[in-house]
């Protein structure tokens, strides 16, 4: 028997997806499109949907449209919607568009080198920007409870994470969040890259759980070397009811030199369901949602079920 | 730890693959391409590889170039190749053949309407058949030591398959093979439509485990619904080692309304590889062959790592 009742999947297929497609295209999707694939997402069960980026417009352009993006979205109530951002400048610009949930929150990542390529900053350099950020989150009264890491598992650069690494990063996040007087309840670690097995993901949990008993940890799986799926499942073996999913697998492509996205949310709405697991989702909604992102993107998703039902 | 150190992986591509790419194009894969795949996965260290079916050219027409793909074939010394076939008249052409290891054995399936679908047989003609090859295996002194259940997780007509009935279909294994004096040794559960969840192979292991406790378990995974690569672990952490896989995930295309084929073989020794367990396979020799395949069929094909490496 799973310890694991029911899971709450946060879906980050639209930021992950059309950030993906956008690439050396940035007007393939249009801002239409993006907020059609929202509305329809929030009408699934859903409750927690990730919809854009407030990134650099030169680093990445075809992010450039969040605050129109933001115009169009029409909220369903209940529903939480959610934008990313890696710097206090589009920390201020997600404040500012007024229609996501802003949660507090500081960001490391286990690789340098990786950060330096999404982020270009260096490990000390990140520090500085997170607590630029965390001074944003006081300011605005916004609690400071998650962390989240990025290439907790490996790297395409650096090769094998260490998990004395991911010990070390929680250890200081747990530092800059608490030297606001905050303190950090959720850790989400990220395998950026793919690269995660589903014994590593259970001595990473067993790790964390063994020094940090209380934190809450979420995971953000990319299927890059088919093990996605797997690692959800270890995952829930150990307890875990956090995971971030994207629709159709949306952030992937099955063709050649491309690699995969995030677990496909209806591929694990199917596994979870098969295992008596609540994902409060509509299946047949959702693979509706499926189909209509392959529609808007021109091409196959790496989803399972979608292409079944 | 998970209780296995190496695992044995059977590369059944070639067959599940150009069986299910020539469905409405027999001609679509060249008897040269056949084989030219074979001979290149036989360099991988892969030690048993599935070639050909030995069916009714009318209702299999893909498959009519059996005798002459064997023709083709020159055996790597240290290598084993199979064939399948559903019926007597296959077993012989098999036997005839003379350059594959035929491996006495029992075939039942724990769904009569996909029997009925797929060999045209009630379960009651199937144990006439069955009973028919096994006088031809005792007639050419073959041991029979095996059987193998197709649909044993689920079936696409008549839903869940209870798990009384895969247990009630091997002791009729043994019935049957005990008839003709020998023993069986190895059960085959092949999830041949996935819908099989990763809680569920452990229900199935262990319940079988426990009647038969010295009973070998072998599966086939279909990634129909994106479980099959959590099935594997989930195998992995009963102890399994023998698995069916298929180069590139060749038997599905990623592509709206077609299933996924078998589990990508080098999906799982990547997987394998990661948790320290030893495959004997060479993944850069295998992903080439994936890439092989794709070549071949003219499309991409399922596989994650083969389009990341």
């Amino acid at each position: 028997m799973l310890p694991v009742k029911s899971v709450e999947l946060i879906e980050v297929g639209p930021r992950e997806g059309f950030q993906f497609e956008g690439i050396g295209a940035p007007d393939k999707i249009s801002t239409e499109n993006k907020v059609r694939l929202v509305h329809a997402l929030a009408e699934t069960g859903l409750k927690t949907i990730q919809v854009t980026s407030f990134v650099s417009p030169k680093a990445v352009p075809q992010m450039a449209d969040a605050e129109r993006v933001t115009e169009l979205l029409e909220p369903r109530p209940g529903v939480t919607y959610t934008a990313i951002y890696l710097n206090d400048k589009g920390l201020e610009r997600a404040l500012a568009a007024g229609k996501y949930a802003i949660e507090g929150h500081v960001s490391l990542t286990a690789s340098e080198t990786f950060s330096l390529r999404n982020q270009r900053r260096t490990f000390a350099e990140d520090l500085v920007m997170q607590r630029r950020q965390l001074a944003i989150y006081q300011a605005h009264g916004i609690p400071v409870r998650r962390g989240s890491m990025m290439a907790a598992f490996g790297c395409n650069y650096e090769g094998d994470i260490p998990l004395q690494r991911v010990l070390d990063l929680i250890e200081t996040m747990h530092e800059l969040v608490g030297e606001i007087g905050e303190r950090l309840e959720l850790v989400s670690l990220a395998d950026t890259m793919g690269w995660a097995d589903p014994e590593q993901i259970k001595r990473t949990i067993g790790a964390v759980r063994e020094r940090w008993p209380d934190l809450e940890i979420q995971l953000h799986l990319h299927d890059t070397r088919g093990t996605g799926m797997a690692n959800v499942y270890a995952a829930l073996e150990m307890g875990v009811r956090r995971f971030d999913t994207s629709v159709g697998g949306l952030g992937g492509c099955p063709f050649a030199g491309v690699a995969a996205g995030n677990v496909p949310t209806e591929d694990v709405v199917f596994m979870c369901e098969r295992m008596g697991i609540e994902t409060g989702v509509d299946l047949k909604k959702l693979v509706a949602c499926a189909k209509l992102a392959e529609e808007i993107v021109g091409h196959p998703l790496p989803s399972r079920v979608a292409h079944v039902m």
